[in-house]
């Protein structure tokens, strides 16, 4: 794709009231509209609505669909990705209890026979609070939840279960749980697999990890997954036989018979690429070390093994 | 976040000239560059360059960074997201040969004991050409070629192991693995966590998830996680007990031992939201069947439910 081409094709999408057409098609139950109802719903003429309309027709934004005397417009599927890349994300509007009930029954059904589902359900609106409150979540707050919810409770049932055969689990803990703590994570998992349980958390988490964080981690083959910015949460914390802290050592309770760790590190959700290189290897070569001293084959990395 | 903020501060970046500079600022090997560098690389006059930097600065999306007499622009850190947007992503570069022997060395680390590392680099090598080649994959093709050579490499060693105390593999195959099968392999995890692993191809795989697939499974709280479209390859097929297919029954081959299932549904894939909700909902229903069948406990849904 031509950058020329990405500015001019952009500019067709940025004018004010084609955003506003587009998001009313976009939110309408049946992703469709008519312009009369339009016109309606953005106070503007009819006449002028149907130039804007056409315009994005003739741009391949738009769709017609005639249904008898009427045109329904709806968004081109080729151009479904674009438009929702430009419309502003949803507002921070709480999942609906009808969804958090739902989630709280789906997770029970999960977990039958290891929690109640009055259990359950607690920590799937607990999860849904911290999220929305704490990490200022937005996009995907209800499948966040419930990813969130499940890591929880999969941490309770650990604790409370008898430690051993399980492989060792490893708590990463920053400030935002958006740079050196999903680096780590990742590259854990990445080398380590089922050979070793690793979970993430902040003491003030962002709300989305950083574009920068994922880049450095592509350019060496690290997957992130569907990883998100969560809260430090008790339970996660008495489920790690490994703690590390980085930057947040103060907010991470102490509990006996865990190992702590602390990388000091410089936060790179704020630096340029090539200064979160760095600091991806420097981690890198931390996780290798901690992974021969946990027991797990892993590959020689960083200063010495260069 | 305002449709017309948002309109307004993309129409400052959409310059044609604009882009080219934050697209040549972003690729610098420090992430900075001087004016008479970006004047000589765009062809431009240095007073033409010195004010579009100017507007970019004056809009917070540049950073000035005096050195001796030098200044220095870099994305300012709170504007690197929404500028990674607005670029186009690299051209389909295939990942480099030094990445391909990094994850190559990192998996064979991981599997060893289970895979030679000749066993691993074959594989890592055909999941990059499988993904670059048939899938289309342009964005972070270097982690999706890691993770989908690990799934792979998963479903061989399940293959080689004897049967029995695993748990049952279920593999959802549809045409763009963009879709149907993504839909039912997200509901299916979320009901059934560690109870079923879950694989998921396509016959012709497309480059992306689609973003109504994503939001369709968010709004009842199924998290898609890190999943991404991919063909179908052999060893995924043999380590199934369960194959799912949808809309590509003939490109799937039938190994025997195996349990077929064919499910007609339409593609939701170009669809609107309306349409792909009520798939959604289709295919939850079946995943609960399904589950039952296999002796896993799971919520009732869908007609008979209600």
């Amino acid at each position: 794709m031509d950058v020329i081409d990405t500015a001019r094709g952009i500019r067709v999408l940025t004018d004010p009231t084609r955003l506003r057409i587009l998001e009313l098609i976009s939110e309408s139950p049946d992703g469709r509209a008519l312009v009369g109802r339009l016109a309606t719903e953005l106070g503007l003429r009819q006449p002028t609505v149907s130039h804007h309309v056409k315009t994005l027709v003739d741009e391949g934004v738009l769709e017609r669909e005639p249904e008898g005397r009427q045109v329904w417009y709806s968004i081109a599927p080729d151009a479904v990705e674009r438009v929702n890349e430009l419309l502003p994300p949803d507002a921070a509007a709480p999942a609906s209890d009808e969804v958090l009930e739902r989630v709280a029954s789906d997770l029970s059904a999960r977990f039958a026979g290891v929690f109640s589902p009055e259990t359950v359900e607690r920590y799937v609106r607990e999860s849904h609070e911290l999220l929305a409150g704490r990490a200022h979540i937005t996009r995907h707050l209800p499948s966040l939840t419930s990813a969130f919810a499940v890591d929880r409770l999969d941490a309770l049932a650990r604790e409370e279960a008898p430690h051993g055969a399980e492989p060792p689990e490893v708590l990463f803990v920053c400030v935002q749980n958006a740079g050196r703590s999903q680096i780590a994570a990742a590259i854990l998992r990445h080398l380590a697999g089922d050979r070793v349980r690793v979970r993430t958390a902040g003491s003030e988490p962002a709300s989305a990890v950083k574009s920068t964080i994922v880049q450095a981690l592509d350019e060496i083959g690290v997957p992130i997954g569907g990883e998100f910015p969560k809260p430090l949460t008790d339970e996660v914390v008495r489920a790690s036989d490994v703690v590390v802290t980085m930057g947040c050592g103060d907010a991470c309770p102490i509990y006996p018979g865990r190992r702590y760790l602390d990388w000091e590190l410089d936060d790179p959700a704020v630096l340029p690429l090539a200064r979160v290189r760095e600091i991806r290897d420097d981690i890198e070569a931390r996780v290798c070390a901690l992974l021969s001293e946990l027991g797990v084959n892993a590959p020689e990395k960083g200063m010495n093994a260069r």
